[in-house]
């Protein structure tokens, strides 16, 4: 058992804290100022990432790290709510695709900036530049790693 | 509207990333190999740290950042395994307190090695000790920032 030295204990539950707390301040704001919570933002912002607005449950589910169960309850409501769409594909067994629709490119448009401004006040604002290229090399670091491991 | 710099947009997205990717993946493995969920983890973890291991309601929802609702209902449910109990404070206005149970105890302090063990596997064994000592200075001025805005 390797256990944590006190500095990594330390530097690692400030981190804990830091996605606690900056998490959940941005989520009530968002949820506040656009309706949308921060899984439904989350899944609107994959969705404008990839070609024509559409990607496959399973494609969505490992980008999030969501279980299964989870995206197929979370899309049911998003959809009930008109902000994406199930498309299924008989023609091959990959499965169905969630495809954002018209209303949700106009709420992710509308909410972005809020969020943004948010994201600068309470984040960006209090980082250097030098820190932040820490901090965006540590994280694209750990995420490649984890995908291999995932692979 | 001070919008983001591209450095910002991606360091920030590569961040979002990372805690989206590690706060899963460290989910899954606990919920699976100790039956607590992050949540659980979180609110024992938070009552571990208190002397004889009880906290406000209030003080506990604004330390994880939840809503009341959110903390009653999860709670209760903690409760109901024995995790955790509720105690009645009648002597003055300021709220009940929850308090961690033997039970509680008992799953944390075998949560946690295994706990340790993820962390240090998916994320610490990745980082430098310089780019940590960033991470943890960059999250506490951050999160005393945030405590000042709230009070």
């Amino acid at each position: 058992m390797r256990w944590l030295t006190p500095d990594e204990q330390h530097a690692w539950r400030s981190f804990v804290r830091l996605q606690e707390r900056l998490g959940g301040r941005l989520s009530r704001l968002l949820q506040t100022e656009s309706g949308l919570s921060a899984a439904d933002f989350a899944v609107l912002v994959n969705l404008t990432d990839v070609p024509e607005g559409r990607q496959r449950y399973q494609d969505l589910a490992r980008a999030l790290e969501w279980e299964k169960s989870r995206m197929s309850h979370h899309i049911a409501r998003m959809a009930g709510r008109g902000l994406v769409v199930r498309q299924e594909c008989p023609e091959d067994g990959r499965g169905a695709f969630v495809v954002i629709t018209e209303a949700g490119r106009t709420a992710i448009k509308a909410a972005a900036p809020l969020h943004v401004e948010a994201v600068r006040e309470l984040f960006l604002d209090h980082v250097t530049p030098a820190e932040l290229r820490v901090l965006g090399d540590v994280s694209e670091r750990v995420v490649n790693k984890l995908d291999e491991d995932a692979s």
